[in-house]
C-alpha cells in the first residue's frame, strides 16, 4: 500500500513536471504526461509498472474527464451534431476495418472467406475501430475549444463510435465462432441502455434540479453528482455492455442543465487534475513494454500504426468535410477522431482469448496507442494555431 | 475494478446522505458516514467489505486530512503549544497502558514480571496507548476549531503520542523476545527522522515559496505540493518507521508559509471531501464485523473500551488542566485524545504475529475503534455548543 503512495508521489511529480516542460515547448500538457509514464516505466528507467491499482486509479481519471465534458456539453448543440456525429463514427470503424484486414492480408496473404486465416486478417481491422476519445478531450479542453460545434462532433461521434465498434467486433467473434445469435443480443442491449438512460437521465436531472433549488454551492451537489457518475459507468458497463465512460458521460449530459453544472464540473476538474488524470496519462507510458520485439514485428507494426492512423483521420475526415466542415476543421476531427486507446487493448485480449491473434500483436496495439496518444494533441495544437494565424492575418 | 467504481458511488451516495441527516440531528457528519460504512459492511447489509483498494483509497484521506491541518497550522502556536502538547502525549500514554495492563490482570489474573502472562498483560495496555487523531481532526474543522490553541494543542499531542506509542511497542515487544537492541535504534532513526524532516523541510519551503512567487495561483502548487506529502509519508513510514500520516501533517506545517497555503489546502479539501475522506471514514465501519462474539469477549470488550476510554480523557485532561486550560478545554483535549484507529489495529497485529495475544481480542479493538470514532465528535460538538450557550449568557 505505502508502494502506492511513493508510485504516486513520482508520477505527479515527474509526469506535471514533464507536462509544464512539454507546454514549454509548445506541444499540450498531456503528451509531456505521457512520455513521464514511458520514462517511468518498463521502457526505461523501469521504476514501476501498471497495476490493476494504478489502472484503477486512471479508469477514475477517464470517467472524471467524461463527466466533466458531460456536465460542459451544450445540449442544442449536441442534437445539432448528432447526425454527423453518427456518420463519421460509422464511416471512421468502416474504414480501418477495411484497412486492417487488406493489411494483414497483404503481409500474411489473403485468405478465403471463412478461413481461419481471412478471420485474423478481420481481427486486426476491427482493433483498429474504437477511437479512444479521452486524450482528445483533454487537449480540446487545454485549448479551450471542447464546447464548439467542432468539439462536441468529435466527443459524440468518439462515443457513437464505440457502439459500433462493440457491434463489429461482436460480429466477427460471431462469425469466427459460428454464432451469430450474440448480434441480436447486443442490438437489444444497445437499445434498451439509451432507453434506460433517458428516462433514468430525466428522472436524476429533476432530482437534483430540485436539490441544487434547495441547496446550491453546497458539497452534497458534486458528491452525490459523481456518485451518479460511478453508478451509471457501472450500469453501463455490467448490464448493458456499454464502455462505462459512455455511462459517465451520459450522466454528465443528464446533468449539464442543473443550475450549478459548472460547480459540479470545477469540482470534479479539481479531483482529475490533483491525481486521477495524471495517473491517466502516466499509465499509458507505463503499460508500454517493448522489449522483445522482432525486426519482422516492428515492421508490421509501423504500418500497423500508419494504417489505423490514416484510415481515421480519411475516413472521419471525409464525412465531416461532406458535412459542410471546411478542410482545416475536417482534418481536425480526422486527428481528433485517431487516438487510440485501452479500448483497442480490450479488444486484442478478446482476440488473443479465442486464438483470432496472438500475443506478438500486442506490441503493434501499444505502439498505436502510444503514437497515436501523443501525435494527436502534437497536431491538434498546430493545427489550432496555424488556424488563429490566418484568422489574425485577415 | 468495475466493483470498485460501484463501491465508491454507493459509498459517495449512502454515507453523505446519512452524514447530511446526522448533521440535521446535531450530530457531525462523520458520525452519519461511519454509520453509513457500518451499514454497508459485513455487520448489516454485506454489500461490500474493507479489501486493499478501499484501505489505499481510506490512507490516501487521512493523508490529505493530515496534510490539509498541517498547511493550516500555526507555527507560532505549534511552537507555543509544543511543551503542552509533549507532556500530554506522554501522559495519554503510560495512563492507558497502566489501565489496559491492569485491566487484563483484573480479568485474566496477575502474572509475574517477565511470565508471558504479564507481557499479555502489559500487550493489551499497549494496544490502549495509541490516539488516531483524523477523526478528531476532521471534527475540529467541521467546527471551526482547529486552529484554535486548543486544537493545535491536540494534534501536536497526537503526532507526538504516535512516536511515544511506538517506542513503548517497541520496548515491550523487546523485553517479551529478550531484545533490547531495538529501542536504541528507534531512538535514533526517531531524531533522525526529525532532523531530516527539518532540514528537508526547510529547503521545500524555500523552493516552494520561490516556485509560488513565480506561478502564484497555478495548478502546478497544489500539484507539487500532494506529490511531497505523499512522498514525505512514503519516506517517513518506509526509512524512518514513523507513520505516514505524521510525514503528511509535517510536509503541510513545511508548506504553511507559503502564499498560497490557503490556495492549495482549498484544493485538497476538494480532493479529500469529493472521494478519498468519505471513503476513510465509510471504511471505519467496513472493516467492522461483529459475529461470532463470545459472551465474555463481549463483557471484556466492554470493559477494554471503557478503560481504554476513560484512561486517555483522564491522563491528557489532566496534563491540560495543569497546563492552564480551563476544565471545559481539558475535558476536550482529553475526549479530542481517546479517539483510536488504525494504529491500534495495527498493535494488535504485531501482538499477534508473536503471540502476545490471540485473534479474539481484534473485536475489542474493533469496538473500541468504532464507538471512539463515533463518541469524539458527538461530545466535541455538544461540548463546544456547551460552552457557546455559557458564553452567550454572560
Amino acid at each position: 500500500m505505502l508502494d502506492f503512495i511513493r508510485e504516486f508521489g513520482i508520477i505527479l511529480l515527474v509526469c506535471k513536471s514533464l507536462g509544464i516542460l512539454s507546454k514549454r515547448f509548445g506541444a499540450p500538457q498531456v503528451v509531456g504526461e505521457i512520455i513521464g509514464g514511458l520514462l517511468l516505466g518498463p521502457c526505461f528507467l523501469n521504476l514501476m509498472k501498471s497495476e490493476d491499482t494504478i489502472s484503477l486509479f486512471a479508469e477514475i481519471g477517464v470517467l472524471l474527464m467524461m463527466f466533466s465534458t458531460g456536465l460542459g456539453t451544450d445540449l442544442k448543440q449536441l442534437v445539432k451534431t448528432g447526425k454527423t456525429a453518427f456518420m463519421m463514427a460509422l464511416v471512421g470503424v468502416l474504414v480501418p476495418l477495411l484497412g486492417g484486414t487488406l493489411l494483414y492480408s497483404c503481409c500474411f496473404g489473403f485468405h478465403a472467406p471463412g478461413s481461419s486465416g481471412f478471420y485474423s486478417a478481420l481481427f486486426i481491422g476491427t482493433i483498429m475501430t474504437a477511437t479512444s476519445v479521452s486524450i482528445t478531450v483533454a487537449t480540446l479542453q487545454e485549448l479551450g475549444k471542447i464546447n464548439t460545434t467542432l468539439g462536441t462532433t468529435i466527443v459524440s461521434a468518439a462515443i457513437i463510435d464505440d457502439v459500433i465498434g462493440m457491434i463489429v467486433l461482436t460480429c466477427v467473434i460471431g462469425a469466427a465462432s459460428g454464432d451469430n445469435g450474440s448480434l441480436g443480443l447486443i442490438f437489444t442491449k444497445t437499445t434498451m441502455f439509451f432507453v434506460f438512460a433517458f428516462v433514468l437521465g430525466y428522472l436524476i436531472n429533476r432530482i437534483m434540479k430540485w436539490l441544487d433549488k434547495k441547496y446550491p454551492h453546497t458539497q452534497r451537489i458534486p458528491i452525490f453528482s459523481l456518485a451518479l457518475c460511478f453508478l451509471m459507468a457501472y450500469i453501463a458497463e455490467e448490464y448493458f455492455g456499454i464502455a462505462d465512460i459512455t455511462g459517465a458521460y451520459i450522466m454528465g449530459v443528464a446533468l449539464a442543465s442543473v443550475d450549478d453544472a459548472p460547480y459540479i464540473e470545477k469540482k470534479i476538474d479539481t479531483s482529475a487534475y490533483m491525481i486521477f488524470a495524471p495517473i491517466f496519462f502516466a499509465n499509458i507510458g507505463l503499460q508500454t513494454n517493448l522489449k522483445g520485439m522482432t525486426k519482422d514485428m516492428i515492421l508490421f507494426s509501423l504500418f500497423f500504426v500508419i494504417v489505423a492512423l490514416f484510415c481515421k483521420v480519411i475516413g472521419c475526415g471525409l464525412v465531416a468535410k461532406l458535412a459542410g466542415f471546411n478542410t482545416s476543421d475536417s482534418l481536425k476531427a480526422g486527428v481528433g477522431m485517431m487516438t487510440r486507446g485501452e479500448v483497442a487493448l480490450i479488444v486484442s485480449q478478446k482476440g488473443l482469448a479465442i486464438h483470432l491473434i496472438d500475443s506478438s500483436y500486442f506490441s503493434a496495439v501499444i505502439l498505436l496507442i502510444i503514437l497515436s496518444s501523443i501525435a494527436t494533441p502534437l497536431l491538434l495544437k498546430w493545427m489550432y494555431k496555424d488556424n488563429s494565424k490566418k484568422v489574425s492575418k485577415l
